[in-house]
Parts: C-alpha cells; sequence; structure tokens
C-alpha cells in the first residue's frame, strides 16, 4: 500500500499505536463497531484507488463529487483507476470554494445521484477537499436515507481532519455546518502526492490542523514537529507519517466519542475562535481561510488560558514561535482589513454549536498536549479578553 | 396516561407483547438499546403533552413545526399544555400537503430552527401528520446534525406508521421519500381523540395500514380487525387498542431491524405498487390518498402472489373483503381518471428505492400473516401481471 519507508524516529517508538499504523504499511483503522473503516496514506494512491474501491465495494456503482479545480488536475487519473477495476461511474462537478456548501448544491447534487440510478449498496465518492468532502457526505447520508460513502481527500485539511470522523454537512445563513449528518465513510485514500500540487496558503492552513493534535493531546507530536516541519511540508515519509500520526489521533477520539457528546470536542481547539474569525469576514477566503482561522484560534485559546492561570507565558510562546515559523498568522491583526466590535464575535460564538444550554463551552489548556473542555466559561471574561485582543 | 379502561378480548390474551402494552396504560416502548423510546397512545392526550415532554426533555426549549390545517384545530390546546409545563416553544407553520415534503420547505424550516436559537439539546416537535413528521424529522436529524425530536402524529396513518421507526424525509424529482435521514424520536404522543377531527377518506387511508400489520405477520390481528373494525372507526378502546397494536408491530420489526436492511422491508407490504400508484397520479390526493394505493397495493401484492401459486383464491377473497367492506379501493380501475402504460409502472418501480443490485424485490404472502420478502423477482412477471390489472 505504502510506496515509501518509513524511517522510524526515536520519539514514536514510545507510541505503539502510531507504531502499530506504521506497520500496517500508513493504514489508520477507524474502530467504530459495524461502521468501522480504512484511511490509506500514501503517494501515489489515486492510481489504485479503483482497486481498493472495488475491494471494500464490489460491483458498487459510483457518483464522483469533484471540485472542478480538483477534476482539472487529478480526475483523469481518477477516473482511469476506476474505469481499470471496472467500476463504472457517473461525474458531478461542483464550484470551487465555501459557496457550494449550500442548499443549491446539495438538492442539484442528490438529483444527480438519483439521476444517475444509483441504489443503496451504491456509492458518492468524493474527490476533493474538505467543502467537496463536507457535501458530498452529506448529499451520501441523505439519499436513500444513506448511501456508501468513500473519501479521496486532496488537500492537506481534508486528509487530517474533514475526511476522519463522519461529520458531514452545508452552510446555513445563521452558521457555517449547521445542517448536515454523521455519516462515517466505507473508505478513506489519502494520497500525500497530490498534496504537491496546493498553493503553500492552501498546504500551511492544513498544518494548522496537523499542529492541533500536538497541542491538543500529544506533546511528544509538537516535538517532532517542532523538528521536522520542514520536511512535512517538502513531502516524503515525514509527511506521510503527520498525515498518519494526525489521522490516528482523530480516529481516537472520534471512536471514543462518535457522536461528539464529550471527548471529541477537544478537537475543537481553536475553533470557537477560528470559526468567529472566520465569520467575523463573512468567510472571504482572500482575507482569511480555515486552517488560519484555527492558527490564530489556537494562540487565543493558549492567550485565554494563560490569563485563567492554567499556562505560563513560556507555553505560549512555544506556541506562538512554531506557528509563526512554519507561516501562519498568530494575531487577529495579522488579517487583512477590518475587524467588527466585540459584541459581533460573541453573537457569533453564542451561536456556534458549541454551546450548551447559554454556558460558553471553550478549549482550554494547562500545557502543551494538556487541552481540555471547559463548559462554564463565563462570557464577560470572554468579552473581555477578546476586545484587548481587538484592540492591541 | 391512558384515559380509557381496556377490555381485553379473548384473542388477545395470546400475545404477551400487547397484553404488556396494555398492562402499561398503552405505551409501546421502542427497544432500539441508547436510542429507545416511548410511544404513548390515548385520548386527549395532547392536553397532557406538556408535561410529558417535560418529563422526556426537562429544559428543553422547542420548535413546534405544525401543518397550518392541524395548527386551526389543535395548535392552540398543544400550546397552552407547552405552556402549562413552563417549555418555551417558538411555532413554523408548513403548508397542508405532500407539497410540503420539498428542499424549499426543509431548509426554511432549518433556518427557522437555528433563528430561534435551538441549541443541540433542545427538540424539534412534530404537530400534524406524516407530511410534518417526515419533514419536521428530517429538520431535526439534519439541524446541528442532530437536535431532539418529538412527534405528536394527528392522523392515524402518522400513529401507526410514519411515527414509528425513525425514517424521516423528504421528495426528490425522481421519487418520494429519496432524500432524507434514519433519526428516532425520543418521544411519540398518539391522541386517539384528535382523530375524531379526520375526513373518512383519511382516516381509512391510515386504517390501511393497521390492516397491513395484521397481513403481514399477525393472523389473529387480522381476524380481529374483521370483528371489530367499526368500533375502531368509532373511536373509543378498540381505537386505542388496533393503534397500539400497530405500533407494537412496527416496533418489533424496526428494533429488530432499525436501518432496514433485512426484516423490516416486510413493512412494504403493499407498497412497492401503492408506491407506483401514487406516482403514475402525481400524487394528486383529489385521486389517490396513500392508505389508497396501499390498499390496491396490497390486494395486488395478494393477486400476485395467488399468480405465483403462494396463495389461493379464498385468501385474497378475504383480503378483499375486508379492505371493501371498509370503504377502500381495491382495484386500479378504482382510481379515478386515466392510468399510463405498465412501462411507466416498471420504470417507477426500478427506481423505487425497494431494488437491490437490478433485481426486483417485492414483499410476497403465503397466506394471512405469513408475507415474506422476495428479492429475486423476474420483472417479466411483474411486467405481465401488471399489463393485466391495468386491463381488466
Amino acid at each position: 500500500m505504502c510506496r515509501n519507508e518509513f524511517e522510524l524516529k526515536a520519539e514514536f517508538m514510545t507510541d505503539t499505536a502510531v507504531a502499530e499504523s506504521v506497520s500496517e504499511g500508513r493504514t489508520v483503522r477507524v474502530d467504530l463497531g459495524a461502521r468501522s473503516y480504512d484511511i490509506k496514506i500514501g503517494r501515489g494512491l489515486i492510481d489504485q484507488a479503483g482497486q481498493e474501491i472495488a475491494d471494500v465495494l464490489p460491483g458498487a456503482r459510483l457518483a464522483v463529487i469533484v471540485d472542478e479545480a480538483v477534476a482539472g488536475l487529478h480526475l483523469k487519473r481518477f477516473s482511469a483507476s476506476l474505469d481499470a477495476a471496472g467500476l463504472a461511474h457517473t461525474v458531478a462537478r461542483v464550484p470551487q470554494g465555501e459557496g457550494s456548501k449550500c442548499f443549491r448544491e446539495f438538492e442539484r447534487l442528490c438529483d444527480e445521484v438519483l439521476g444517475a440510478r444509483l441504489e443503496r449498496g451504491d456509492a458518492v465518492v468524493a474527490l476533493g477537499g474538505g467543502v467537496t468532502g463536507d457535501l458530498a457526505g452529506f448529499v451520501a447520508a441523505s439519499v436513500r436515507r444513506g448511501m456508501s460513502f468513500v473519501q479521496v481527500p486532496t488537500t492537506l485539511l481534508a486528509q487530517v481532519d474533514s475526511s476522519v470522523g463522519g461529520k458531514t454537512g452545508i452552510n446555513a445563513r445563521f452558521g457555517k455546518n449547521l445542517i448536515g449528518a454523521f455519516h462515517q465513510p466505507v473508505l478513506v485514500l489519502a494520497d500525500t502526492e497530490v498534496l504537491d500540487t496546493l498553493p503553500i496558503r492552501d498546504f500551511r492552513s492544513g498544518y494548522a490542523e496537523v499542529a492541533k493534535y500536538g497541542l491538543l493531546g500529544d506533546a511528544d507530536f509538537f516535538a517532532w514537529l517542532e523538528a521536522n516541519w520542514t520536511e512535512v511540508f517538502k513531502g516524503g515519509s515525514a509527511r506521510d507519517e503527520a498525515v498518519a500520526r494526525s489521522c490516528r489521533s482523530k480516529a481516537d477520539v472520534v471512536a471514543a466519542d462518535e457522536l461528539e457528546s464529550g471527548r471529541r470536542a477537544l478537537l475543537n481547539l481553536g475553533h470557537t475562535f477560528g470559526h468567529a474569525l472566520e465569520s467575523a469576514v463573512s468567510y472571504e477566503t482572500e482575507r482569511l481561510v480555515h486552517g488560519e482561522g484555527v492558527a490564530i484560534g489556537m494562540m487565543l485559546a493558549h492567550e485565554f488560558s494563560q490569563r485563567l492561570g492554567l499556562i505560563g507565558a513560556d507555553t505560549v510562546e512555544r506556541v506562538h514561535k512554531h506557528l509563526s515559523d512554519v507561516g501562519l498568522p498568530v494575531r487577529i491583526q495579522d488579517i487583512p482589513g477590518q475587524m467588527p466590535p466585540v459584541e459581533t464575535f460573541l453573537d457569533i460564538i453564542a451561536q456556534d454549536k458549541k454551546v450548551s444550554r447559554g454556558a460558553l463551552t471553550f478549549i482550554l489548556t494547562r500545557g502543551i498536549g494538556e487541552a481540555f473542555v471547559e463548559k462554564g466559561v463565563d462570557p464577560a471574561l470572554v468579552s473581555d479578553f477578546l476586545k484587548e485582543k481587538l484592540e492591541t
């Protein structure tokens, strides 16, 4: 499966789960009982996609939902691989960008899948980034009340985050990802070679989520990233390892809490602030992309934790240094253009779905790799903190 | 809970499940592990709805989705009951009729629920018939990837069929119920008194599903219906019992097969033909309502079973007599207006979701109460049979 040999790093030998995933050729198993599935990771995997899918879904017909830009880069190879495996498929293209996660596209794609006469045992395949995966996943969840779903994520962000865990959805006018379903894929194929075609800003954005896994629960991984991030950006085995380890982290959390009632909330480290920032700039990606929002959000989460006396300045500085080193923004002021007043942020945060009965829920931290869920955060503290951050 | 005493019928004493549901005051428990819930059945239950909901969802805020016609009849009482229990709620009205099960209404209602700032632990309540329940259920399943859901079905059809089992959904241009989710309610309140306000044609339509439970797996129940159907139509304890026993039948099948991979398909007795008939008249309810399609469909399923040598003419005659007695249509020719050619029917049936890899799946029967799933039905046999039925 995996085409590149893995150089074992001393830091990893202590981590049984990672060692296992490596020895299996970088297959990460997401353990969810009857809904368990594999994430396969490797360079050039797209050329084997047909066979991999046929192994899991013999005889299935496919509706490939693909981002228009991704189609230009990778569809030909992907389609050829499906043909070689004898898998009949239709292709539905979606315009690039967050705007496609809307009710209109959802309806259009549902009709496309039904129009192709796909049955329940057939599959929807998402070929693209997070937008394509979220949208196609909600289509797969909803057509005939649930079809099989295969993810072929083509961005780092999608490979390490949105393709793991079964969250699918579209945006509503009240906010992002507010309409959707939990719907697990039957297979995820993460070709790390296709990431070579990503603009550096997109790769960096995905890297924010990679760093997040270290920050939320794996200090060793964060230390490894500090030492090896340039190799991750270059490609090769360090990149494969970073993707695999991120998927393993997320898979472990998801397996423990599939429907996000508790521990899974840790994955939202940096996301409450991050989503608020994305919303504040009306999701204008020229100003801010998701991972950049997460990077600034993670900084804010650490600074807020420092304010609450949970961590010292040295920890905040270490996070700041690493995120800055890789080129991610770390302050609200790094976002070009004007920011709305603090009241707007609080309003967005209150409408965010990480809210339980009025009290604010935040992911805070007691150190690198020691994030925790705090459900009773006083809105006044958040307000004061954000006001200061917006002004300085 | 239940306001009417139940007169035990000798026929029922042999059925432990029914005896239990009765002794519990006509509460039918749907056993689905962590997603288990109660169906409460009784006259005037709507006045206790607030307290019942507060018992299951203390402190929840509610979005009541109500059919416009039902709102005129029952909303005032229902709302008063919620107020009495201290449950804050907003109301969203949907136009009456199948046309509301569309993407537009789905989007509008999702926005209404989000606009009311309901959180994940809050609930969507469906007050109305099957259309309202299916639509509101899909909204509940999708907003924030799943909110709590309460069903207060106000038609016989909804009480005995659509409110049990967690199927939710909307229609697509390729067919009915093709977009949706499996999403279980946390509580179902079936007030049998509100059925007094139903037009007789609607009550009869629901009764087709009641008879179905006898025909598919409970010969004793069918015999009891033959003897007691006039009392069921009048109201009182026979009606409550018919609703409870129908819910119990469906609940047992659903518990055994929540996601409809096998046994649950039995519930489609009469529905493959029935849906095709509804589609053939473009869902014009002046010509055919759902239960009427099911009644004719059940007759066709029995006649087709007779054609295949599975049952004798006496069984077909018995079904024919009972459905005719209650006033349900039993022949395709009972539907006013022109019917499309047989090819159209086969096309609709092939597009129906009860299809597996090209072969046709039908629910056939070996006698009253002995329905079974036949997955390998030859389309040519169906074509010949339907052609004859369309012509005679």
